[in-house]
């Protein structure tokens, strides 16, 4: 085994030889049954202490990758080889808009009022992901420093120190912001919004990729915009072509894009296409709308990058929150405008005022304090897990021809299934069996994606899981 | 004295002695310098105790109605006698718009981050006057009982005892509005704007009052639409027959009225008035959205009615917050959005998501315990007072051709002065003394009310304020 030079990225040794274990049964180096090197064995070939290899081993145990047997040792699980295709780049229908898609959203989004449902459809950290007395305990302290305990308006920029920290954050995307380059929002939602009031007006055209998030798809159309869906690849997001392509018809007026472990689809863009997007961008001076709400939830070894890395122009207005990862409920987010600040903040200005203010300082005092890091990579750590999880158990459960996504990061699995089901017919099928699916048809104006399906692995990993997923599997093979 | 059946809206007794004796102040029954009858004398005139009517005499002093003589007893204060005049309708301007409008409001708004400034210039109500210490409280009940302690997504509508409560609410107004015609959102401003993107696009025609709150007015700006301002009596709020009028041409096809306390003339709508602009506007068809952010905080002894009072059709779109009464920083407000409840829940969806779990809740508290009834009531009378103060000093310090309005209730004073005096001079010349006014150039999209300020008193009354009103007198007599 090739294990003797660990990978560097991972900041604990046990995770740099599981690191380095896991590619190997990823590249089929090691095959699903093989028997890895006993505890001992690997301790004297590597020079590490029994603990740090036994740690390794739980870990990669904890993943789903190699299993233990009785008396017997360790094997790298079956789990890989039942792994399912990832699905095709969409290719987008040029029909006509579909209208009744709102009854659809506010459907499933009612399924969440229904704690006997187990929610698979939604993009909602589970309450156990999230820390709670940590922030009750920020939320006390705001109380006590903050002038009024919160009752006072917020300056219309955002509070000062969100700002700073949101900054001193974007280093770990390689990027170089300010304080004042940066406006509060009431979410990333809200951020999205404010940028494409500030970038477009109704008839206009902006370019998506398809599928996309349908809180997105219906912004769009209270706003009176005409939607591009270009074809997306599910591992590798946006295709660069397409992207070009409808740039050169000149009609684009403003591209959005979640570069990193995008809803539905998982895909996240390469660092070189990110690069080669906003040179496209800038080339056809089409502003880049850029929703990263995701990218903090990375579960390989380091925090990919996004397109504002790589904006020079000011182009590229970029989003985030802490709705994924921290507090849903605190409407916390931000957005960083480049050129078209002064737009966005007389937007915030006459559309709210100003954020919460003390949701806002507690968000910036568990920034400042370092436990934002230290939280996410206990729900990296979790999410990942939970993946592997969820995508056994569509394995497992699911017909043969199923693909599935391979998300890197995030929170869903995007679910191709044979083309004569019917995601529609199955969410109906499975609320009554008390589970909730996102049916494809959700995640695009056309109809299209009807056989696919959105599943969120939100929702802590449990044998109640399970069975709901062989239950859907149940459902699709009827 | 016509004192024997005292007034019975007042709910205490000395409060009842005091509104019929201000009553006859105001209508010169009591004319400046009469001497009041003795506590003793009023006592055994009208059957009460001596503390009764003395605390009834200590009101109508705390509201500088009245003063005592040493050794001589009560006398009603010279303050009625000076009152100035109170402005003329207005008689908007017909010329261009006025595109620098937007760095005078962000000026202006800057003002309230130097903690130096006396800021007469923002409705913004002091620290003094928000329960601070209750809503603590309250943060930290709603942290034990909401489930994951408000760090969850609210429902999209919002938080469902705040509806309940709100719903309840308003029939002090006369509404009889059920929890599911409301919908929360962060802010009055907030709701305002989702209610202008539900029944507007750009290009479309806007009525509304003339001089109007600068925020509305930018935000019909960033949504580009026209807006024609309309007559305004500085008591009675917009003239009926100039909005027949503009009705008449067809091309309005919304109108946005404060109608209660109006921001920034103080003037309120009669009842008559409000029935009978509901039902021109019903005959055209054209939705009306009432900000009603002011009318809790009125000075008389009843709550006043709104339009929505009077709306049968489901054309009024009510909104309303906390902003001015409890917390700014919250963002807590709502809409009765009417038969336009549909669009608006869909705008709330793909702009925000959902309000901030956690200040809906403390504020859905506070109203359910009757605690905001009491706060308000304390806060309607300090407010009261201020009014009086802050108009008395404008009287005594201010050109005697200065005109003033007289609002029953909110947070503002319009004062004209004499035409060739600029407003915006004024304001540079204030602001190098660390005092804030808000230039009449505000108001209006067009040029005019130059030779106007708007005068907040949500400041405590104080030695200090008066001395800066007396500064401002002696810029404006400069």
């Amino acid at each position: 085994m090739e294990l003797k030079q660990a990978s560097k990225s991972e900041p604990y040794l046990y995770l740099q030889i599981a690191a380095r274990i896991e590619k190997q049964i990823m590249n089929e180096v090691l095959k699903a049954g093989d028997k890895l090197p006993s505890v001992r064995m690997l301790c004297r070939e590597l020079g590490h202490n029994m603990s740090t290899v036994t740690q390794a081993y739980y870990e990669l145990e904890s993943r789903s990758l190699i299993e233990t047997r009785p008396r017997s040792g360790y094997y790298v699980s079956v789990l890989p080889k039942k792994r399912l295709a990832v699905p095709e780049t969409s290719n987008p229908s040029a029909g006509a808009a579909l209208h009744s898609q709102d009854d659809l959203i506010a459907r499933v989004h009612q399924d969440s009022a229904n704690p006997k449902i187990t929610l698979l459809s939604l993009g909602v950290p589970h309450k156990s992901l999230l820390p709670i007395a940590k922030l009750n305990k920020g939320m006390i302290q705001a109380m006590r420093t903050l002038d009024g305990s919160g009752t006072s308006y917020d300056q219309v920029q955002g509070n000062d120190k969100l700002r700073r920290e949101v900054a001193k954050w974007s280093l770990s995307w390689g990027g170089d912001l300010n304080s004042t380059d940066i406006i509060t929002t009431a979410g990333c939602m809200n951020a999205v919004a404010y940028c494409l009031l500030a970038t477009t007006k109704p008839g206009d055209t902006i370019a998506i990729e398809s599928p996309a998030y349908f809180g997105i798809l219906q912004l769009t159309q209270t706003m009176g915009l005409n939607v591009l869906e270009l074809p997306t690849n599910a591992t590798t997001g946006i295709e660069l072509e397409a992207l070009k392509k409808a740039l050169a018809t000149n009609k684009i007026k403003v591209c959005l894009l979640v570069s990193n472990f995008n809803n539905p689809c998982g895909s996240s863009m390469p660092a070189e296409h990110k690069k080669e997007a906003v040179k496209l961008l800038e080339h056809f001076n089409v502003p880049l709308i850029e929703d990263d709400l995701y990218g903090d939830l990375y579960f390989g070894a380091n925090r990919p990058t996004t397109c504002k890395t790589y904006d020079e122009s000011g182009l590229v207005l970029y989003c985030n929150s802490v709705s994924k990862t921290l507090a849903p409920g605190y409407r916390v987010g931000w957005v960083a405008p480049g050129k078209f600040k002064e737009q966005v903040m007389r937007l915030k200005f006459s559309h709210a005022l100003s954020s919460t203010t003390i949701t806002s300082e507690v968000v910036a005092d568990f920034l400042k304090n370092g436990r934002y890091e230290n939280h996410l990579r206990k729900t990296r750590q979790i999410l990942y897990n939970n993946s592997l999880k969820y995508s056994s158990a569509i394995a497992n459960y699911f017909p043969e021809n199923t693909r599935v996504s391979r998300p890197e990061g995030g929170y869903f699995l995007w679910v191709e299934l044979n083309k004569n089901v019917n995601t529609l017919d199955l969410y109906e099928r499975a609320i009554k069996q008390n589970v909730s699916i996102a049916p494809g048809r959700m995640f695009s104006l056309k109809q299209q994606f009807d056989n696919c399906l959105r599943l969120s692995f939100g929702l802590q990993w449990s044998d109640e899981v399970e069975k709901k997923i062989k239950l859907l599997g149940l459902l699709v093979n009827k």
